[in-house]
């Protein structure tokens, strides 16, 4: 047993290795919580977060004179290290847990006093010296500290997920310009429909993404809002007046985000409105991403029994069975990922409605799908630019050729020859084969150059007068 | 206030108008809930659910000696009537509702008490005579009396839901023999695959909607399990000893189905387990069905620009702008009930969830979120039915036009040349654009007589020997 | 067959009621889709969407020289009949349609046709002097008109949905006013926790729900982003230059909502975004309502075998088998609704997803479930507040009594005495029933002045320093 | 690069670990799909499916003649390694990919072959003389081994999920028996009803969850049908006569599951109606988990402002404030896993929707969201039952206090005084204070005797008679 260190709480004493920065009340979370195998060890950014908190709130504690400076020092010292990226080795607890966020709040305070002990030259274990709740939690409770930490790390999470996003905006546009001559047959109800170019398309695309940019960052400022100080329930019950503002100005100069202290921390505590809008973001930001992938995987189909109107790069050979078969392995990939963003939502919609009276106990699972989420969207993102949008290239002559044969064409004389008339052209080109072109020649409905003019696929791309 | 008479309860009087076979906790009902304007009175089956276990429960209460035979007689008549489906405008209280159920007990209560006071030549609401609690109710509580009744509801409301799923696979079996000498590309991940049949394709489409016939009634099986005799908590409490037994074996003999009483009473009270996977089973059928009119309506794509491989009947002109376009109007729809199925069913899962204690007081939205989905489904599969799928005609020479072309029919040749070289095969065909067929030939690989055989589109359909 | 006249379209000819305005494609969309029995005669919001763009419309196309004057006037006349609630039962087309929207915008073209020809003198169906297609529909398609009235409407729906959570909100302040004196306990994870007012609870409940004021107008500004004048698939075909701006300009001054062209109508055509987070916002919503409903549950749980700290006024006696029952039907029929909201929300996402290409086909069963739930979230509000909020009271001394025989009081002692002797109290005073006070003053921790300072309740609920 | 071998396919050469058993493909699979770091290697029942697959396959081709017996003894010999768990760390594919799967077939397909060539003196990579192509897959494509081992994989899993249950289900009876003479209060819509036991109550829990054994082993039943031998879409191309049949038969003979061909193969290539449905009894399972989770928090809630009626044993400090407070962790996070479960069903139902013609491209996420759940609930009901149910408590002078105080008791007098009169003594009870007892007797409604008879709880824990 000399490989263990004896640690204690409420419930007795516990074995806890020897090496360990975590103590007690992270062992039983380790033992209480083997559930999803997803460790907060690798949610970076959300130890991160608790970094920045711990920081905050010990900044907080000196300067109302609660902590020593030397106290101080040392816990600021470890919160840099863990946010350098240091000992989130020793962040073993499960993702999914119960307690209501309690062992993530506890194994930050433990870790942060057995290396602040450490620097003081005690040993682990020694919290006489420097506690993990009378010290690294003081003023704090798990139901101010722990959503806080998650909000910072969603903050960062967000940025980085917005910069895909930018760049995957950026690789649809430049497919929309280099589309831009490609004249084809646009579709409604998967039906014939009238021309466009494969350059609208793409920049269609680009434009439907960019609008999230902004939405992802409206939602994700709701995050800046934070209840530090008002610990267990939001009355601030074992924080000192003026906790909350302070801590909040202390958290905006530690992250760089602009903080603040919400306005009633009574309703702040177990409000989970702003998670449940950001995962709506992410759920429309899915929707949209899945929609554009079936649009790929649509217009790349064929090669002969298909549109084919574009090719995405080939990935991997598409069969084990069927030689020379090429899939869009890329956009299903990401499809998938996106009904993974929208069940993940709808965990979150679950976890926020349980909530009850003074606190949201199901945060750990909603914070964790919201993470999961983000990490899984990055991926996509990536890999649906680098892998498949920037080697697109354009069919122009099947594109081209689907127009010259279409009868939605038709539509162009609407405001020359009426609806009625052209319906009737419509109906005979499709019965006969005979082309829109010539039915209207024949029956002499408008002179050659007239419609020449009007039935040239360019001039039905925009707007223009009789 | 003449055309009113007063009733009173619990809460004191109230004015009730003075025809209405409904008494004041009904009129309550009106008063507390104008929510969804989705009157019981639309729920013929519902009602006739109702009349069924009031009837049983008056049966029963005769046959232990606690009801009077003039008493009896008169509600199981009036039962009987409701039955035939008079007074169903009895029935205005809201499908949602709060209280679990009580102000549909009661309105049935009310209204065969009513009823039984004017066959007996009492005036309405003289209940000393006749009481909705005392005698309709007697020996029962809204908590077995209203889930029994809805289950009574839903197994004849799924009678009429898989009637219809019955109809609509023989119609796609009737297109697959119709079909079945139609040959076309067959399409994995949206690229060309290997042959076909049209008709393979349509009878799939008829097996896999086969399958949820059982699956709809093997779920539906479950409604016949009832609480009837377990009163408020599934005690039993106020029910006389073999009440249970007994009622169960009357509401068979009057329902024809073969109804029992639940083996754990108190469990049985509160639980939705049977609704939860008989919805499931409906989301099963919406997620097949969509899939299917996702099919047909990629089949149908084009005129022009699309795989234009089979047609739909004709619904209406499909543009209010483009002349001539004809748009898959009725898989449209059948989409979108599909996808208000699988709301409904996300609806009942949050409703199952949130049973508490003793009772789940969420049944109200539960029953109408799933009788809401027999009805679109039945209206849905109906007019999926007579105005799409027994109208659909082949595009034979289409269909035929693009195996030719196909270079996916090299998968043939992998048991006589290999994976290897039949990919090399593949991939120089789809660049130079010769044929399979031809760079075989040309390469020596295998004699034309054997390619000849191989290449046969209808030696690719089943399985065979080299 | 004399009560009919014949029309004709592209299908044929069609008998419609002779008094109808609408046409017969109006009567191909009855005959084709009856599915849900919810007609869009009940949703007046939509038609006044649809008579404000096609007077706009009207208005452009005449501004523009496309339309002559008293064409404009008389159309511009009947627009301003159905923005007034006339001729709303000439619009029977179920909700629930294929075809995405074209059967509604034609349904609005016929309807104002003919009611025009009637102002001319005409017989209806003479469309040769005021055409559905070619004046009514002028410059527009359905999926440029279809989906703006769509957006005319929920930005209206949305004002009155935005008036009942104001009211609410109200509501529960003044409750939280009423209460402010209320002392009771706060807990977390439904464990006793620390002292609060029953004041700070319900002001909380104000708080967390008018946060969603602004949320839902925030996303409902997206609905001012409309696509006229970019008719089928966004390019413009058929509309002159110019008309999407003018077109915009002039539904902001007929609706006085600030409507701008969208920048990328090719994007802006299929785009459902704005529907999908508007649907979120409120399923947002239905997450705190549904919080707050369970928590008014829980609270006025008892009366001697529950929490019983407040009272809802009483609505309906409880029960049919327990004399004297009161329930929370109130909250109880809003939560219902909130599972409604949620499920619906589902079908919108889904919806959304299914968009192919040029044009998303599922917007009816989209823009039905969203409309769906702020009517139904409009009634439930205004249930909840009339018939539960205003009505609330307090147990005073059932709720101070639980906080005298708190052991969660002992955390006020963290500051003084340290956690972990706090802990040893609280442990102590559990297992002895001795309580919490006795237990510091017989251990000698702290002087009885300063222990009666820290314990007394009213000191918990704000911040204070040592 | 002397660490690599070099290895090609379709889309050129790749360096691949020269050690790795997997090749090419799988080295795409690595490059192409950093998704959820969620790999293969750790699902260990699905790479036992995999080689189940490919062990019977293997046999069927041996027995119909196209594989030679060295050939076939080495690669069974080598799936056997794969069942006993070896070289499962040579599946590195992440979890959710594109291709449908084909990158999982190909990398059993590849490892199988590189480990056969290892036993036959050959180097990795040398594929001529044992393909994974042409060997391994013989007689196969991805579209009929892939789903084929999902399917041997769940059937394994599912045995180990419902023997949990069996367990939690023991607990929980056991626990029913332990109370059986704990008489408490019943509560329905969280209000007062009237006595039951604290063993009816948890035998109750045991039966609810004791249904869903046979549910899920019923929809499990479904996975022994396969479609082995139809290959790439169901037309059983490139498979022997015969195949099929006798396929099956050496899969039950392999794996002891009684497994079977699809009646119809084209319908069974595609279909995930099984996948579907078990997913929902799962959702159905994590509802009725969830549910009694809510229960016990709320019936374990206090110990002072609470119910307390239970005691749930404490598993770790319950806050990082609030010295002395043990919260209900356990339930807490079964909760969560619930709402995960559910979360993970919608995205089953996306993928299942998504399926498109001849295959369903989605499975990869579709059979990981099943395989998570499978996985989550096991843990989850380990969890509850150790740490939780076998150790919780009665409370039994509390619950016995609650029934004595209680008004609902006055439903026991319903059947000797009526329902009006009955509602009369329990309002005027809680008005006054006085209890029911007392009030039936000043009022001489019922001699004492009989009072005491009636009154007494244990007489209204079951039916009896009058």
């Amino acid at each position: 047993m000399e490989n263990f260190r004896k640690e204690s709480d409420l419930l007795g004493e516990l074995n806890v290795p020897i090496d360990a920065y975590y103590g007690v009340q992270t062992q039983r979370a380790i033992d209480n919580f083997k559930i999803s195998g997803q460790l907060l060890s690798s949610y970076s950014d959300f130890i991160r977060g608790l970094a920045f908190v711990k920081k905050a709130a010990a900044k907080t504690n000196y300067e109302l004179g609660l902590l020593d400076e030397e106290l101080y020092f040392k816990i600021a010292e470890t919160c840099d290290e863990l946010i350098a990226g240091q000992l989130h080795d020793q962040f073993p607890v499960d993702m999914i847990q119960g307690g209501a966020g309690t062992s993530i709040n506890m194994n930050a305070n433990e870790v942060i006093a057995n290396r602040v002990l450490e620097k003081l030259g005690k040993n682990k274990g020694e919290y006489e010296f420097c506690s993990p709740n009378d010290h690294i939690n003081l003023s704090q409770s798990t139901n101010d500290a722990y959503p806080t930490a998650i909000k910072m790390g969603l903050l960062q999470m967000n940025v980085g997920l917005v910069n895909r996003l930018q760049s995957i905006v950026a690789a649809f546009r430049a497919k929309g310009e280099e589309f831009q001559d490609v004249i084809k047959m646009g579709r409604t109800q998967l039906q014939d429909a009238v021309p466009m170019t494969l350059g609208q398309e793409f920049e269609a695309f680009a434009a439907n993404l960019e609008e999230d940019i902004s939405k992802l960052n409206s939602n994700a400022d709701l995050f800046v809002e934070v209840n530090m100080g008002a610990t267990a329930i939001g009355t601030g019950i074992n924080a000192p007046i003026g906790y909350a503002t302070l801590c909040a100005k202390n958290l905006t100069q530690i992250t760089g985000f602009p903080i603040v202290s919400a306005p009633n921390l009574v309703e702040a505590t177990p409000d989970t409105g702003s998670y449940v809008i950001y995962s709506s973001a992410m759920k429309r930001l899915a929707v949209k991403l899945s929609k554009i992938c079936n649009d790929l995987r649509l217009l790349s189909s064929g090669p002969r029994a298909g549109l084919f109107e574009i090719n995405l790069p080939p990935m991997q050979p598409g069969s084990s069975i069927m030689p020379g078969k090429v899939n869009p392995v890329i956009p299903e990939v990401v499809n998938q990922v996106c009904y993974k963003v929208i069940g993940n939502d709808l965990t979150v919609t679950f976890a926020a409605e349980a909530g009850q009276l003074q606190l949201n106990v199901m945060e750990p699972v909603l914070s964790h799908a919201i993470m999961e989420n983000i990490n899984f969207l990055c991926n996509a993102l990536d890999t649906l630019r680098d892998k498949c949008v920037v080697g697109i290239t354009a069919n122009k002559e099947v594109c081209l050729n689907m127009v010259k044969h279409s009868i939605g064409i038709v539509t162009a004389l609407n405001p020359y020859i009426g609806y009625k008339q052209s319906t009737q052209i419509a109906k005979e080109s499709l019965e006969t084969g005979n082309s829109v072109y010539n039915l209207v020649l024949e029956k002499g409905l408008l002179s050659q150059e007239k419609l020449d003019e009007i039935l040239d696929p360019k001039n039905m791309l925009k707007p223009h007068n009789k």
